[in-house]
């Protein structure tokens, strides 16, 4: 089998690490396997960097990784975001020497390979870059010389060769598209904890790992998956059909599949059965960081409402919940969220519209959204009211609901956030298992 | 003019200081000059790279830079060899994008090179490879849209896009491989000291620091220059006729230009007289880092004396003052200095060979080697008669001698090291100036 193995930053973070992630790499290849591995930088590292950065250029300008880009006096904002990937990409170089050179202590064949040796090409878009392609030449040569092939993860180079990098959480997505590419058996995801669980383990303790995720629940139960692996990279995987193996770096026991929806054919009523018993929702999140906006009394004439949200997405605001009421008198309510941290932006950008003469902008930041996840959702009906059922004998107030074909949203009262994922956890017994 | 200017660990070592470098460099944009900029990494973050290295490796193998490759157990020298070069490389990669965005910040425009961007091709030799040739497209293209082009210093690319390290200091050849390269009006070493002195002030306070001084001349005056520069950039130069200027990164002031020897017409006698007006001795260098090894009574005959140098050259030590006397009685002695870091290797190596029944092989640490180093020797004669009164009239004993055309070695106890140097820098009156 050809694996490829992410190791993170917690993984690589102090040398006895190093040589613990070394020692796996030689049992996976004494298993028989050839295998890429791909290494974040050593926690800690990347924020070192950053702060670096931000030192220098002073208190206004933040650069960010993977945020909305930096707003500064001297120089553009893509002259600074470039050096800030040249700069941050040097993180995983250290790291894949590291491992590389503690394979080898221990008499394994490796070769580190970061920059243009990697051949890991994407788009022009520093600090959030998308992978476009992977030159495969120098993977296949090294492999095929026996070697372990480690590489830098979370960059890639632009078509003008310059270093990009790829958000937070992107050697994820390098570790997915070097499988991809490969046409590797799986990507394993080597993290710090067991797999993906039903719900957050700190909220509910009974909250169970997962021994099977579609690719479609993974990328729903972002608030989730986001602290083991990054959700680009599920939708990365989903696209190319790579199987994902999210498990501990610590132990051997199996972690969580992703994988692709089972669909058996038709005529296999023993698999429908089985599909039948899946379980109908497979998590429970929790993300507290949305806020709600209101604009009472919006004059209801055609284009006012595509006036609002054009405004937001100019500036680059991403709304997720969206609630109109019916029209009364002539004028509608309508209520949304956006993230927590846009909040203000989005009200500046509302008060220069033209909205009606009593017009009210009213802002919530208490406020938490819980969302159900399964794609057993689409063959069994009653899901949402069950799971609003469960909120009102709890006592919870629901501020607005959203559904897809797989998923429920609630927006609720930010204190009432803990107890709807319990509550819902239990009322779907999720502490059972399928 | 287009200038190339090197800035060295200690100049780059703070974020304060590393905005004073991008102040440095937008005065001397300012001043109409195009200007490639060549960063070591900062202070100290070598030294931590290779730590790391040590660390992970164990106590058996030290990775060295520039030095012998390693013996080590698992894995091949030259494979931790390239994985120690990925991994150093990355500190200049830091400095170059952290000088890129402060010139940035302070409203000039910058881009960093590292890597495959910079062009910098070198030999396979990892830890000290040589460079071979310069891509000059991007930088030409960064220079022609009115860039100062920041580039990693210390690094380039074998053949197969490996990252290679020039060996410690090696970011003034970076520096004068660029100048070269791309016929840059001069090379500028911005460092923590004025300029090269006529000897270590620390020994002599009277030490003056010398304007002007010949490629020849600082080589010869290495273990002086190799603290402001290094020597094997000095050899690059000369080859390339690339003019350098060792100046202060703190001040305006001019520092020392080393540059071809002055060759005027012969019809030129008012040029010709001021070469004759030149000082005979450019200044005096002290060098503790050598010890003596005597072999008494070695059979005079045919070859015993190859076998002898050859061992220690298949060894890969460099052997310096090699003193043989006349023979007596068919046997003969043989003094000569090596590396005092070899020393054991060298005493290691020549008893594997089957020299004379009376042979001894002596040792001695406690010496040093002054030189006395000028081109005016050429046209001078009596220099080293001159400096051996110097050196009697001051009661040193001289243990061995060697001459060059523009240099006058001479091995003296240890304990008499600064006292030569002291008398020979007043006997020829270094301290007064051309």
């Amino acid at each position: 089998m050809l694996l490829v193995q992410k190791y993170g930053g917690t993984s690589v973070g102090t040398l006895e690490r190093i040589r613990a992630c070394a020692r796996r790499c030689l049992e996976t290849r004494a298993n028989g396997h050839d295998l890429v591995v791909v290494v974040s930088a050593m926690s800690g590292e990347t924020n070192r960097l950053i702060t670096l950065a931000n030192e220098l250029l002073g208190p206004r300008e933040q650069p960010q990784i993977g945020g909305p880009y930096v707003v500064s006096e001297g120089g553009s904002d893509r002259d600074y975001q470039r050096e800030l990937d040249q700069l941050v990409s040097t993180g995983e170089k250290v790291s894949a020497s590291l491992v590389a050179m503690a394979i080898q202590r221990l008499g394994g064949a490796a070769i580190s390979l970061v920059g243009h040796q990697l051949g890991m090409q994407t788009d022009r878009v520093f600090t959030n870059a998308r992978v476009t392609a992977v030159d495969r030449g120098r993977l296949h040569a090294e492999l095929a010389a026996g070697k372990i092939v480690v590489c830098a993860g979370f960059q890639g180079l632009d078509p003008e060769g310059n270093i990009t990098t790829l958000g937070r959480g992107g050697s994820d997505t390098s570790a997915v598209a070097l499988a991809a590419a490969l046409g590797a058996d799986a990507c394993e995801i080597l993290t710090d904890v067991d797999g993906v669980y039903t719900t957050d383990p700190r909220i509910e303790p009974r909250a169970r790992k997962v021994d099977r995720i579609t690719y479609e629940e993974m990328i729903e139960l972002a608030s989730l998956g986001a602290k083991v692996l990054q959700i680009r990279s599920v939708e990365f995987a989903m696209k190319h059909c790579v199987p994902v193996h999210v498990r501990s770096s610590l132990n051997n026991r199996e972690g969580t599949w992703i994988v692709p929806e089972a669909t058996p054919p038709p005529s296999d009523s023993a698999a429908q059965l089985r599909n039948l018993e899946a379980p109908v929702v497979r998590g429970v999140a929790l993300d507290r960081n949305e806020a709600k906006v209101t604009l009472t009394n919006i004059p209801d004439v055609p284009g006012s409402v595509a006036t609002i949200f054009g405004a937001l997405a100019r500036d680059g605001i991403v709304v997720d919940m969206i609630i109109q009421n019916a029209s009364r008198e002539g004028a509608t309510d309508v209520t949304f969220t956006v993230p927590e941290a846009d909040i203000e932006r989005s009200v500046e950008q509302l008060r220069t519209l033209e909205l009606g003469r009593d017009t009210q902008i009213l802002t919530d930041r208490a406020i938490c959204k819980i969302s159900i996840v399964g794609v057993g959702m689409r063959t069994h009906a009653g899901v949402a009211a069950r799971a609003f059922e469960v909120l009102a004998r709890a006592n919870i107030n629901i501020q607005m609901v959203s559904t897809s074909e797989i998923k429920v949203s609630v927006v609720v009262d930010e204190r009432h956030g803990d107890l709807a994922v319990r509550s819902l956890h239990e009322g779907f017994a999720l502490h059972e298992g399928p």
